[in-house]
């Protein structure tokens, strides 16, 4: 049904085609991250009420806008794109998150928690001072929900005089389950819903900030949810209704029901990939750590697991905080725990860290309090696309006195630097990617700033290379560059501030080429580019062209962004024969 | 009484003498803000309310944070900083906010809003760990109680399972009036105490997220304040409270009770400063544009006066958001009214506009929307301090895609670069100081990445400066090196991105000195130093090191942190004859 199936004839299916449908869709989604990788469990939840809110409302000229955006699987095949979502995630192919680019139903691109509250009402206040006339609808989980931002939306409603329909699609869970009061909230206000007693016995919260509250119990009830929205969608021209609608993630595929926080996403191994995964290093050396050292504490902000904290959490529950979706609250809290004296850290991926970006200066930083930022996902993170790469945090990190940022080689590296952070008294970042694919044999002493040398050239060229990604390219092309008989030394610039200058005034070599897994402005290249601003080298930067990434493979990605060994060994033999 | 007086002596007071006390430091804070400039109807609210907590609890084994810090005067006072007291704000003297640095009595450095409940629980939270036994107070504006980050902390209260005592000090103002439902709400309560009704009739969202609620309806009155603190310490040990506490802002004081918003934070006027603000401009141009052209919207986060934006406001309310101190939420609105068709002006300072970091870069820029950032107080901005500099934007605006960085030289150019964004389809952020201190009779034609000659050289040194600050400082260098026979071209750059690469490849002189109000680090100096990377030039980046810049007078911190007339000069002449 879903091939060619337009809106218009959406809105003219029977209750029994819409079901038929909604399994169709489910069947898709499955098929297809099942191939493609992807959000599996967030996606099977929502099909029936993304059905519903296509029979009510007329998209693309109603808006909907959703809260982080990965569930929007069954809009993207309702709103024309069946035919493309065979590509869901592949370079070229359909984005695993709404995008304006792609199709006028996509009305606000999301990526990050608690955006759709504010971005519904801008979009409802430009309907209103346009004098337009349509809905608009925001759809979010309950671990968005946790997120500040949607507080300074929700204190904003009445001043901004507009009218939105937030659905609160209520399903226990972040990607772990959702944690805090507002959830303790949630869960009497569904279990009112359960008993089928006066539904806004306890909303008066919502009511404050100017929200007339209902709800469904059933969310996955494609009738009950129809006839809901149908209701709702009159009273949208007097006031704002945020609709409570509890749904089950993972619904119809019992291994998704069963477990939903390994489900939430789905990733595609090779067959060839080494499996270590950076997360599992800090999480394993964190807790041998904190045995002995009684000032260690973790922070996550709803990703625990992801994280490679699960143990330690398990292992250190009075020393372990997970507060959910909120990413500032976790810096603030360490560093105020490092105020007092406590060894703080926070990890995080580095898309997320640009959340905290001014707590991280003014609080830790300014303070100089030693808290450590685990900043993981760093570089291309590859199918989640622009929202979710972790190409900036080495320029937007570089620029804060007293931060330290070191960037491992590999995990034994990174286990090093963990330990080094024990004894650095002052702020720190490690940033590393998902997977570790190369040991080194050779492992050296961490210590404050210093670099270490791979391999030697031959006097002209030096290759630095900023983390196991830019290493491992760098290498590639030296190698490569041996069978022309051209030495470029290769140096592990392991720590990106401060840089080891006795090193970079050692260099004799005239070109000095830089590789990193991280934007060209601002990153770890430009550092050399000024240190060297005022000597007589030759300086070349492999770093990611000043674009926003989509998705994608990650090394077809680094490839065609600028940083791979190719493009490094060209530059050299060019200019060589030059 | 001030002079010597010890924490333990003020236990012993008795009311008459507390009184007299308050008086004391009233006049204190009065005296010397009007002299040194700084805070002041926000600390003449809170003098009762201080002293009541100095009788009630131990400092500094019981621990205060304060929300913003702006209103942490009183406390400087009774912490043994009355006799350097006379040194505020200005270099080398008492700073203006909470500095670990300066005393063991201030526990935690703030300077942006919102952080205190986040601080305040990671130290109780710590205190647990630690096994140890005091209290923990954060004091809070019902301004920044606005802002998500509140929330968050909030919603984490239960699930960290610790105890701390809020003091929510309610005087209705941010420095404009306090906006938003959350507002309305501490109203709602605040009448209660009003009628004295039972005080916790409505005070179940605070219960809702763990807290026990209680209130004072004159935190003024210092018995009163006395009395229930006494009372609500011992409830510490089982739970946390939040207590209400309606305070008159500028107590004492009728021309700042009378006008607390302007008298919220003093400016001491030197004599021979300009007048003109960019704020002005700001606002006045705006206006005009704004009456032809319909698509324009101004958003700011509680400072529209200080933005210059008063009239806009006015002339144009239904155009016009304020909403509070939400800089995150502003951003987000800022996107989406953009995405249908409206072109947004949100107005900040720079050190505030850290705060959005992850939007500007996702929201906005990722979407390629033409949300036009007008970026005030850049640059160092002198008394405030290191929380307040606005000397980090450069660097984490330079490496977000899409991104357009103007950077006039005077209110004039200003003004033609806001007309210039109302044809720019996509993001425009423009930077600039408080003041313009001098009008250019030149001004030439705006197109973007398009710099501007302001002298010619005789080719062997080029001035690059970046804003009004850095182009008088390189003028006033490029006219003491003409009384040596040296001149030097001075350029004004007014575009940080895209950079003018027509005229930079057009450059024949050897040495390129680049000036900035900015950090050194990832600002506009290290883009040049890329761009020359691989050619045969020497720069030389004038730009502020790599350290937080205090709190002292504008013109002394440039120089002392790198950016100067003399430092630029003596570089050249050395040079010379070196």
């Amino acid at each position: 049904m879903l091939k060619n199936l337009t809106c218009a004839q959406l809105k003219r299916m029977t209750l029994k085609e819409l079901l038929a449908l909604s399994e169709e869709i489910r069947e898709t989604i499955t098929s297809t991250v099942l191939k493609n990788g992807g959000h599996l469990s967030s996606n099977l939840g929502m099909v029936e009420l993304t059905v519903a809110l296509y029979y009510v409302f007329d998209f693309p000229k109603d808006k909907l806008v959703f809260d982080v955006g990965h569930q929007c699987y069954t809009h993207k095949l309702l709103s024309g794109r069946f035919e493309d979502f065979s590509s869901l995630r592949q370079r070229g192919g359909v984005s695993g998150f709404p995008k304006r680019e792609e199709s006028n139903y996509d009305c606000y691109n999301t990526g990050h928690a608690g955006t759709s509250v504010s971005a519904a009402l801008g979009i409802a206040k430009a309907r209103d001072i346009k004098g337009e006339d349509f809905s608009v609808i925001a759809v979010i989980g309950d671990g968005s929900f946790n997120n500040g931002l949607v507080y300074e939306a929700f204190n904003s409603l009445r001043l901004l005089n507009t009218n939105i329909l937030l659905i609160l699609n209520d399903n226990g869970l972040s990607i772990a389950p959702t944690v805090g009061s507002m959830h303790e909230y949630l869960e009497i206000l569904s279990e009112d819903f359960a008993h089928n007693e006066k539904k806004d016995r306890h909303a008066k919260i919502f009511e404050r900030f100017g929200f007339a509250y209902d709800g469904v119990y059933d969310g996955n009830n494609l009738e009950e949810m129809i006839k809901k929205l149908t209701e709702v969608k009159d009273r949208l021209q007097t006031e704002s209704v945020i609709l409570h609608v509890i749904t089950k993630k993972g619904k119809g595929y019992a291994f998704c029901e069963d477990d939903p926080e390994s489900t939430h996403g789905i990733s595609i191994k090779k067959t060839d990939s080494v499996s270590m995964e950076y997360s599992q290093t800090l999480g394993k050396k964190l807790t041998a750590l904190a045995e002995k050292d009684k000032r260690i504490v973790a922070v996550t902000a709803a990703m625990t697991s992801s994280l490679g904290l699960s143990d330690f959490f398990e292992k250190f529950p009075k020393r372990s905080v997970d507060v959910g979706i909120c990413e500032e609250h976790a810096t603030v809290l360490c560093a105020s725990m490092a105020a007092e004296g406590l060894k703080p850290y926070y990890a995080v991926y580095s898309t997320f860290l640009q959340r905290s970006y001014d707590e991280i200066l003014i609080d830790i930083c300014s303070q100089n309090l030693p808290v450590t930022l685990c900043v993981d996902r760093a570089g291309v993170s590859g199918a989640d696309g622009e929202t979710h790469q972790g190409v900036f945090d080495l320029s937007f990190l570089s620029m804060i006195p007293n931060l330290v940022i070191a960037v491992p080689k590999d995990v034994n590296e990174f286990e090093r630097m963990i330990e080094f952070s024990t004894v650095l008294n002052g702020p720190l970042a490690i940033r590393y990617p998902r997977e570790c694919k190369r040991i080194f044999r050779k492992q050296t002493e961490i210590r404050l700033g210093e670099w270490e040398k791979i391999c030697e050239g031959d006097g002209k060229y030096a290759i630095l290379a900023c983390g196991e990604r830019a290493l491992s390219q760098s290498l590639a092309a030296a190698e490569h560059l041996a069978e022309h008989n051209i030495k470029a030394a290769v140096i592990n610039a392991r720590f990106v501030k401060p840089l080891d200058n006795r090193l970079l005034d050692s260099l004799t070599e005239k070109y000095i080429l830089t590789v990193e897994d991280n934007a060209l402005i601002g990153g770890f290249g430009t550092l050399i580019d000024t240190y060297f601003a005022s000597k007589d080298k030759i300086i070349k930067n492999f770093a990611y062209a000043d674009k926003f990434i989509p998705h994608g493979g990650v090394n077809e990605l680094m490839k065609e962004f600028g940083v791979s060994a190719q493009a490094i060994a060209d530059y050299i033999t060019t200019n060589e024969i030059g």
